[in-house]
């Protein structure tokens, strides 16, 4: 098929590779002329995927309408703060060359001020005359491993009953597994939240804190993440899969990832502008984090570790302080909270 | 308290100085005379922890009658395969002294052949007249980090419903958080089957397997050992928690993990018995690998990566065939065989 990747960053370029193993017709459109000259002269994108060697049939193009007008299928592999924007022109090209695509979003964040899931941004932006579906595309899935063909499973949704079906195939190679998923704001919810997580092992890594620690406060993680998100309508069983704790584990115990090394800087004294910078990526789970304390105020769902990272980035408290709280809180059962989840879920698939 | 810990290991000597902190009166039985002597003499445990000074409070002891007479509870700190036997020989000295103790257990295995949990085993070799109550301490609790006074979380469970709250304060200190937990059965099958997972895992690593196909492996693991441990009574609830999903990434992604380390050296073409002579530890989850294969076929359960592993470790398969396969396994839904568990599981709940 014909397939228009817009995004030049690690995790763009990696999944236009898997697109070109497959045996598809691959564009890869990024706003930066120097990048796209380089994945088209030295077949390399150093800044974003280091001693990777892309294939020569990955073809970047530095114009949204020829890229638009070259694609079936539209991979959006832009952060969550430019979705809205992106989405938006792609829309207004699609509108006046007639032409309704397949989009698939690769990002994992909640917009803020409105809080929204990257699906709903995008649907706000399109209609029905442009887009066949929205779907997403997620997982424990870091680019540097895509890249190099390593095994990676991910999931597939989508808001129509067809689109990630269509993504499951076109995606799936021997090294890239996806696995349809029908709960599209689990998947999207974990993928976003699990952000907040790993920059809080990073910053408690960055503190000292040992591995007893550290997962003690990723297990409390996956279930606030799953408190909030079933609350939001999620199923509760997709926080135990590949979306919620398998891309968990991999974004808050690997050096690969972002929001990890970005915890790390902070507890070294860095401001999240300076550790930004330096990492030369956006890191998600900085706003993230201040959408979901607000998401969890409007719902009144207790979430402790993200409040303690919105007070350590958003206010200012101590982070010893603030940390030490966490690992010392006092609780009651580990479990009661999502009893009440579960109890619910089994009412709605009784009644199916 | 009077409070004697059976066993120097690594655990045992780090248990001794929780309760040591605590202001227990701590004896500590070690059939190794060296051993004792190091302790007593020189403070240290250097074979089994490395850099940390032992207070002088703990008492390490050489004879197990003085020890057994000393105790108002008892902490076996010793490898499942041990335990009867150990059990045995405190049961003995107890009936001879008309004494009862509340007993502890620390270790995560099954017992070869029988498949019994191991508050099973020490339920089997002692009585009512000896034994108070029979419980379990479980959680992500690597020893070299508790030694150091790392904060660290974990979980009791007892046969009786007041062992557990009694552990739970004779342990509690500001670094060492105990939880009481009311599900016995899933707090051991927990801490015993994530030893399976984090072999496979030391595997995968060492067959240069990324942390994208690890982070697969743990969840699906989780699964299976939800599954399972469900099957034989457990609430599947608690595999989300300290002892489940937190003990299996402290021990699947981490190198303090002897299991994780032993699955390395496997990889690299050592055999179980060089790995675990090398080490110089039990590598508890071989014998768990049988124990929990075994289990499965009796039960009906599907447990692919305990049998791959099983296959591995006994049976003559190649290495690289067997864990490709499991990362390349065609799956239906993620989640749908957890489905069956939680349902049963609301069933109790709405019964209560």
């Amino acid at each position: 098929m014909k397939i228009t990747v817009i995004g030049t960053g690690s995790f763009g370029t990696s999944l236009a590779m898997v697109l070109v193993d497959n045996g598809h017709d691959v564009h890869i459109y990024g706003r930066n002329s120097a990048v796209v000259d380089e994945i088209n002269e030295q077949h390399t994108n150093v800044n974003y995927l280091k001693d990777v060697s892309i294939p020569e049939a990955v073809k970047a193009v530095s114009n949204l309408e020829d890229s638009i007008s070259h694609a079936e299928i539209i991979v959006l592999a832009v952060p969550v703060k430019a979705m809205r924007q992106v989405t938006r022109e792609v829309h207004a090209h699609l509108k006046a060359m007639h032409k309704k695509v397949l989009l698939v979003h690769v990002a994992k964040g909640l917009e803020l001020d409105t809080h929204l899931r990257v699906s709903e941004i995008i649907s706000e932006e399109t209609d029905d005359e442009t887009v066949q579906d929205i779907c997403v595309l997620s997982g424990p899935s870091h680019a540097e491993e895509v890249a190099r063909r390593a095994p990676t499973t991910v999931s597939a949704a989508s808001i129509g009953s067809d689109g990630a079906k269509v993504i499951q195939d076109v995606f799936m190679t021997q090294y890239f597994r996806v696995y349809h998923n029908d709960d599209l704001t689990g998947v999207e919810i974990g993928g976003a939240l699990k952000n907040i997580i790993a920059l809080a092992i990073g910053v408690l890594h960055g503190l000292n804190f040992g591995d007893n620690a550290k997962a003690a406060i990723i297990t409390r993680g996956l279930q606030e993440i799953a408190r909030l998100g079933t609350r939001m309508g999620a199923n509760p069983l997709t926080f135990l899969g590949l979306t919620g704790m398998g891309d968990l584990i991999v974004t808050a115990t690997s050096m690969h990832s972002r929001n990890y090394r970005c915890g790390i800087m902070l507890a070294e004294g860095r401001s999240v502008e300076e550790a930004q910078q330096e990492m030369g990526m956006v890191v998600e789970g900085v706003n993230t984090t201040r959408a979901a304390y607000e998401l969890a105020t409007q719902y009144e769902v207790e979430m402790p570790i993200t409040k303690v990272l919105y007070q350590y980035l958003f206010e200012d408290i101590s982070q010893e302080e603030a940390f030490y709280a966490l690992m010392m809180r006092e609780k009651t059962g580990e479990t009661d909270d999502l009893k009440e989840a579960l109890q619910q879920q089994y009412k709605e698939w009784t009644r199916e």
